[in-house]
């Protein structure tokens, strides 16, 4: 497949400047970045030849956490209290699923994925198998991680996933990891220990999303959660935590010791009333600090102008200071900050050799005008409608409100049917 | 004009009920709303038939406070101090405005409330009559309310704009207003409620948007806004406050005396750090509460989804309580809310003899599966992708994408030249 887009403005998020000029694709990779007056385009048979119209072109969004097969609960217990919501919604919904059920409801959020401008999920959930096969057949980058608990999964399954899905060239990676400290024994975390250092590699986890969390630890352990693992060794090879809400100074010092990734996820955090994140606090600190959406059961959509509207917000709130955070460097969050936190070297920028990535802005929209800061608008005014185009690893995958390979009613259908039989209608 | 719309499923935001059926608009009104099985539509001559497919039909969003014009200063003024972003930069763009400037502002307003399914604005801003050309011509709903202060406008000016404007069967009505009380002098605000109790009209202004306006006024007079407001009698015809963050429980039970409404902006008193407003304590005491997107140089888009969500989810992490405010109740401030703050009795819901203001959800998308329940779907996953159709007064303004009606591109190149002709590119 060789793609010609031509006539764009693209984006760098490292320096944020925009270049007038085209991009060229060969396969999955990005071929070719300039003016194109030096090159002969014509000289090239190509598959197909897009006129970006003047609009943005950029890398996609990176979203850094999320639970994809959790559609199936989206609406379906909003305005409970956590607990409730956890224990009479979500754990005895989840006890029905099968692998199968898994495998459509991952598909109908990578739709929603696409429409938002999301070119990589890094994905927590029930059976990675059937999660993994989704994204392959549907062309999203995936950088799965272990959701290991006592429940669910198992340290030998976790190795297993491990050395199956890290094979190169493929969309999917591995990450190890365990869904957090308090639904892990000691004793699964110190294997899960054993196997990071084995295969030096880094561990995520859910870290310090709620007080109830920390209090929990510091009652077992007599340690906060980021502390104790890391007293347990944990992250020789680095990590990071999904969500980071009460860590301490003591915490982000040790992150920062061992590189780690903070991913925030201001959605979730805010209709669960979990708290906000010291987004600015990490930030100052030298953390990387990555965005996700968290799952569509708690969001409930996957929306990554939602949540860069909610990071910058959020953080002005929380200091009462509108100067908290600046707009770009959430931009650059929801971009180089998550490829950083999920392993995705090869999909942080437009330039060649990088994977072909890329989403088109629509600034031809009421919400993009007029045209003072683009930056600016795609963070503080940006939305799904201004995703003109997804492609991921050289393949368009959505365009124009479409997307020309999939039949998206069908998923609809699958899922509705689904939920149906499993008698949550 | 008449117009068919079958096949819709048609939300009564009163009971939050979901007929299935048909609309018929006669003019600018609904004439039938029903299953269409007791009367024969092919008796009727149908100027255009409209196939709903099964999606939503639902009264449009009420913008209850916004400043169209301020379109022009979108992300120019950023990630800074309201000080500075107010002295540096609103007011001195501000001065060098005319009428036809925020004509053509307002025009591009107009444009992105239509992508939102805002079906009427509550606008306030310099030259009313330029704002109301520009909603007239385009066919939005307007209900203007005068910004008097002691800088701009005046008593006699807002008499006129009164009398001229509030004509029956107009698109555009006027309420009596005033920028706020820490721009408006005393003998200017005892001026206007003269005018209120002439008239027996409603007044409305910003109110307790800041820490700093509230301790200003009890500076000023020993009394915190509304009280101080409501001690000159202002209110004897009821109106309402703009943002309303810093209210005491004695203003809220004036505002409960005089049946006022509440305009949470939550967007805008976000991303300027200036608080959350107690839209529950309100919501608690039986305050009418709309939801306004304010003016975009602050919010910075016109997006009535983002509001919802972030009515809903900041209530719930101002008293950290995923319980604090239910999605169903949200929606309802965005629709009948606002209507009644603004005096849109005629627009409220979808009904024989009410406005056709109405919109399409487009539930054929993958943030609004599975269909669980429509409503929280709306609130915590919808977004202007959903809007499929947007009508005011019987015609159709925004559909699939497109303006059937205007040139968006030459609205977009109106004002980019003028922001540039003012030196602000």
């Amino acid at each position: 497949m060789s793609i010609r887009l031509f006539n764009a403005q693209i984006l760098d998020p490292v320096t944020m400047k925009v270049l007038q000029g085209e991009v060229w694709v060969d396969g999955e990779k990005i071929s070719y970045v300039g003016d194109g007056k030096d090159l002969d385009s014509s000289k090239h048979t190509w598959e197909e030849v897009i006129d970006c119209q003047g609009n943005l072109l950029m890398p996609g969004f990176k979203n850094a956490h999320t639970h994809s097969g959790m559609t199936f609960l989206r609406s379906i217990a909003d305005d409970l209290p956590l607990h409730d919501w956890l224990n009479q919604k979500v754990f005895p919904s989840e006890a029905k699923l099968n692998g199968e059920h898994i495998y459509h409801f991952t598909k109908l959020a990578i739709l929603e994925y696409l429409t938002s401008g999301v070119t990589a999920i890094f994905d927590m959930y029930l059976d990675p198998m059937m999660v993994a096969k989704a994204c392959q057949e549907m062309g999203m980058r995936l950088t799965m991680v272990s959701g290991l608990n006592n429940f669910t999964s198992s340290i030998e399954q976790t190795a297993r996933e491990y050395e199956t899905f890290n094979q190169p060239g493929s969309l999917v990676q591995y990450h190890l990891g365990c869904h957090a400290e308090y639904t892990t024994s000691k004793d699964i975390l110190m294997e899960l220990k054993r196997l990071a250092h084995y295969y030096k590699a880094p561990v995520y986890s859910h870290m310090c999303e709620t007080s109830f969390e920390v209090s929990g630890c510091q009652e077992r352990y007599g340690q906060t959660p980021i502390a104790f693992l890391d007293s347990m060794d944990m992250f020789a090879y680095g990590g990071g935590g999904f969500h980071c809400i009460y860590v301490t100074d003591q915490e982000i010092e040790i992150m920062k010791a061992h590189d780690m990734s903070a991913v925030t996820c201001p959605g979730s955090n805010t209709k669960l009333a979990s708290g906000i994140a010291p987004v600015k606090r990490l930030l100052d600190k030298g953390i990387n600090v990555a965005i996700g959406t968290d799952g569509p059961a708690s969001n409930n959509c996957l929306d990554m102008f939602r949540e860069m509207f909610l990071v910058a917000g959020l953080a002005k709130l929380k200091d009462m200071d509108a100067v908290a955070i600046d707009g770009d460097v959430v931009l650059q969050m929801a971009t180089l900050g998550g490829a950083k936190a999920m392993g995705l070297q090869d999909s942080n920028t437009i330039s060649a050799g990088q994977n072909a990535d890329m989403i088109l802005i629509d600034l031809n929209q009421p919400n993009m005008q007029p045209i003072h800061n683009l930056t600016k608008n795609l963070v503080y005014s940006g939305s799904k409608q201004n995703i003109k185009m997804t492609m991921i690893a050289g393949k368009v995958l959505y365009r124009d409100g479409h997307f020309p390979r999939y039949d998206a009613k069908h998923i609809y259908e699958d899922v509705n049917r689904i939920v149906k039989d499993l008698g949550l209608h």
